[in-house]
């Protein structure tokens, strides 16, 4: 006879997110539905120096043992500095934890603050993969609607004023819109954070894609109550899987002992090995051609949407990070097109999954994976879709 | 303000083990009081062959990119075949989820099937870091006596009889105790899962860390009602973090689910690397060194043991592993043992929160992480206080 799972199991979000990927790996496939990062950006021969710097230094043997739970020092003080230099925080490395990229940092605040039935207030749409991380914990999602500059203030507000436990937002180049947040939105988020005792978890996966940089000052300089999570997925490496929180002086001890419980320390040689590699890199000219890369593929993609979309489609124009949010009229449901792209080649990633209410009408894209032939052939598929149907 | 802490968060164990292995980095301190393996048998040149083959192949770009949610199939594929050939199972790579190291199952399994009050086995006294793991959830803890050659089998149908959701043990070398499960133990705990409802989840950390081999046939090869754990921690690598869980079919998608939720996969680049290394080694051949060498410290460690304690002091001599359990006559307390170590250079590990219930009078102490001459100079100070004491 089988155990039975626990009751929490029967509220875990199921997500499409790592399907799709194995989906869009099949030969042949053009895909428009992961967040994978362009490949042709990664640099192997700047991690395979750093490698060989790591495991031919004296502490090649530290690489290999068990580290601190918190990480590995030298990388959290790198890591602290530039959120002191570039993003207005005031931090020090003590408040910097490593984990295995920054999906595990919502795990952690999850099981930290959510009972069954606690309030989280949420964009709508919003990142999927954090929604069902937080969904383990089987809280009540409050969603908050989405606009061009941020989140709808008098919603916000009201939200805030049920006293949810997090609030979870990704303010640059959001997951899965690419808008980012108005000073003023980022201002007015941590003011009701600063009144009540809601903790912002503020994703900063793509801050550092801004097209010009980036695109405003984190909420975490601006309130106490906030936790900052960052990775150097999107920019150096999804498959180190490193990623990290910044966390206010009173969660220390809690997400230390959450760390140790959930599994003792992320990898002490991965972090060696990217710590070597910033050693060698000067961060801001690692990030120019990067940046200027995605600009131009995002251009590229907008130019074809414009060029080839009936006017009954909107979408998103963003100024960094890797998704581009399609709307088919109000009222009307864009599944076919995925059902339908899938059929012709083309893997794209329906919108609903991202919202809690409405979003029927959405399509996540992805230009940063594709090659530009990808995108061209692709968005041949797509628009011609659309034309079909809308 | 602050939000309030989930309630999980008054049930969480606090736990000695990360805030000792910080301790014992001080220099000058001689520790037997870490699970850290000897770090003079790691192999920085084969692992740095080995990323070097990864990063110069022409998948160097899918090491670095994300992964599949339940690990890398090559590597998932050798571990199936090493279970098949070694431990007497019968899987397939489909049943293969590679996790940030072991510790990291326990998450899992936890969060998969205990909610609050729910009973899980345990042995008496057991790896604490995995009862702090499962403490998260908030169990009844259920102790089962351990004893030379496996649990109290009295203890262990009464708990059975219960029918808690899990059965957490480490039949081979088990941590803290250093004593193995006897093939009667191993059929008898089949027999209970089979007959009930129990999950038995089998840590192997140390499973291949006999001094001769294999002690016995896995749990998991004799019931389809167990998980089986394992590492390259204690063999390869503890800070690459890659361990794995073999699961029953049954349980296939609820992992993978969990996996996703909360960290998306374990490192595509570690993954890739250990694959290479394993490519490159026959693993019972790189084994025999390792075990041949642990063996002769054990005989070191317990020689001085035999010849410095006093007549008072009892202890485990193992077959394999890295840990020896100290007891103090019955009765009495050796904390002071601990704390006068400490103020003279040795860092030993209290085996009072290894225990549910009872364990006072005894010490683990690992005989792996010190150099000769420390284990020499560091048996001096523990005989020398325990004649002082007991």
């Amino acid at each position: 006879m089988r155990p039975s799972f626990a009751s929490r199991r029967d509220d875990v979000m199921q997500s499409y997110i790592m399907s799709l990927i194995e989906v869009a790996r099949r030969p042949g496939m053009i895909s428009f539905a992961t967040g994978l990062p362009d490949r042709r950006l990664f640099d192997p021969a700047g991690i395979e120096a750093a490698a060989e710097k790591v495991l031919e230094s004296g502490e090649a043997a530290d690489a290999l043992q068990y580290g601190a739970t918190a990480g590995y020092m030298p990388l959290r003080e790198k890591i602290a500095d530039r959120c002191n230099r570039v993003m207005g925080m005031s931090v020090t490395a003590e408040d910097v934890f490593i984990t295995n990229g920054s999906q595990e940092c919502f795990d952690h605040l999850g099981k930290l603050f959510l009972d069954r039935g606690d309030g989280i207030a949420v964009e709508n749409p919003g990142y999927l993969g954090a929604l069902q991380s937080f969904s383990v914990y089987a809280p009540e999602f409050m969603p908050v609607d989405m606009e061009q500059g941020g989140p709808d203030m008098s919603q916000l507000e009201t939200v805030f004023a049920k006293a949810p436990k997090l609030f979870y937002c990704i303010p640059n180049h959001q997951n899965p819109s690419g808008t980012s947040y108005s000073e003023d939105a980022r201002r007015a988020v941590a003011e009701l954070a600063d009144r009540g005792s809601t903790l912002v978890v503020e994703d900063d996966a793509y801050g550092e894609l801004g097209y010009h940089g980036r695109v405003g000052r984190t909420i975490a300089s601006m309130t106490g109550n906030a936790v900052l999570t960052g990775s150097v997925s999107k920019i150096i490496s999804p498959g180190m899987r490193v990623g990290w929180m910044v966390v206010p002086e009173w969660m220390r001890e809690a997400v230390s002992t959450s760390l140790e419980a959930a599994c003792l320390h992320a990898g002490s040689f991965v972090q060696r090995v990217l710590d070597a590699f910033l050693e060698d890199h000067d961060l801001d000219a690692y990030l120019r051609p990067i940046r200027a890369e995605y600009a131009r593929k995002c251009r590229l993609f907008t130019d074809l949407l414009a060029d080839g979309m009936p006017d009954t489609m909107s979408w998103t124009v963003p100024d960094g990070g890797m998704f581009v949010l399609l709307r088919s009229p109000e009222g009307t449901d864009a599944d076919p097109v995925f059902r339908t792209c899938m059929e012709r080649g083309l893997v794209v990633m329906p919108g609903k999954p991202f919202h809690i209410r409405g979003g029927a009408n959405t399509v996540r894209l992805n230009f940063a994976t594709a090659s530009d032939e990808e995108i061209e052939k692709g968005m041949g598929i797509l628009c011609k879709v659309c034309r079909e149907i809308f």
